[in-house]
């Protein structure tokens, strides 16, 4: 009830009758009321969310992250309103806990990123990087939910691998860390795969601009 | 007071004494106590930096970020520990006014970026990469000052800078609108410019993904 409502509009009375059981029984097990069950929610949806980022390191890294960014999306695509209303900030139910299991989740994202991209000890530039693109993911899955869910979601997931894709070959160029990492990755790829296809598309738009190089 | 200290260790007596006058004469000019103080400061705060984003529409559009980014930088370097308190969430300040004035802030940047970029009506996925690239921003910024202000203001200037040109050229893959911008923007670029400098880093990292294309 969580995910399709924002919380204002869900009251222990419609969780009661869902569940089949009387107000008095949902306060025993919640004795403090909607914001206990709220937070209890909060933390199966992130507990399922994170297991939206578990993949096993086979294949290219496009291909891998494709797979994740696609459940994640399902995700967001399912819990739409609850999604909405803790994310933009200013909820009347967000409190230090809610905001720890949300930066819960944020971190396991990271991590999983990180492990895919073999690097153990990742430098600052780097977890920047990752850090910067799931915060981007997280914005515009906002104004995706926002705007009737345009692009269509496999657009959408696609899109964000690319920005992916871009984003780390920019840090790679000030970092060499990142650059190995973009090395080896990029030696995975096939042609018809993410990158191939993005350098196919972009080339044409930034032709003129070898005049620079 | 706000900017350098968390609002939890601000008291209305520090207040009323930096500014040489009674507890009394400030609750008369703010009968709503510290959070309307606050609010009061956090809008201030607001307009300096919506100052900061206004610059002539003149030169590269790379020359003209980087000088915004500077500017906004400098402020969150000033502004440390409260940019930080309020934009991690779970703030025991943050109301909806707080986050309606953060969104009106996140809002205005965006405009003027696409001011900018000549575009009049820019479509979804244009105006997505935009505010993708902003939240990144303050994402970074976030972390920059939980790393004791690593790297240094000029590289993250850059390196944000690096990562704007690298999300709309990703777009413009997608997007005839962002296309035409991307176009426009490079034949303005010279080459020790942001998008120069950024190919000859890059080049030598991706080189071999050129058997994909």
């Amino acid at each position: 009830m969580f995910a399709q409502r924002v919380p204002e509009e869900v009251s222990l009375d419609d969780v009661a009758e869902a569940a089949g059981v009387s107000r008095p029984l949902v306060y025993r097990y919640f004795p403090g009321g909607k914001q206990q069950l709220y937070e209890a929610a909060l933390r199966s949806a992130a507990q399922e969310l994170e297991g939206c980022f578990a993949e096993p390191l086979e294949g290219s890294l496009t291909e891998r992250l494709s797979r994740a960014v696609d459940r994640y999306l399902a995700f967001v695509d399912q819990h739409d309103a609850g999604f909405s209303a803790l994310l933009q900030g200013g909820s009347v139910i967000e409190t230090s806990r809610t905001t720890a299991i949300v930066d819960g989740v944020r971190r396991a994202a990271a991590e999983q990123i990180l492990d895919h991209l073999g690097v153990r000890n990742p430098g600052l530039k780097l977890r920047m990087t990752v850090r910067m693109w799931i915060t981007a993911v997280e914005a515009a899955s906002l104004i995706w939910l926002d705007e009737g869910k345009e692009p269509p979601l496999d657009e959408l997931r696609d899109w964000l691998v690319e920005q992916f894709v871009v984003t780390v070959v920019a840090t790679a160029g000030r970092d060499p860390q990142t650059a190995s990492v973009v090395k080896a990755a990029l030696a995975a790829e096939g042609a018809d795969g993410v990158v191939g296809t993005l350098g196919r598309r972009v080339l044409p738009v930034i032709g003129d601009a070898a005049r620079l190089l």
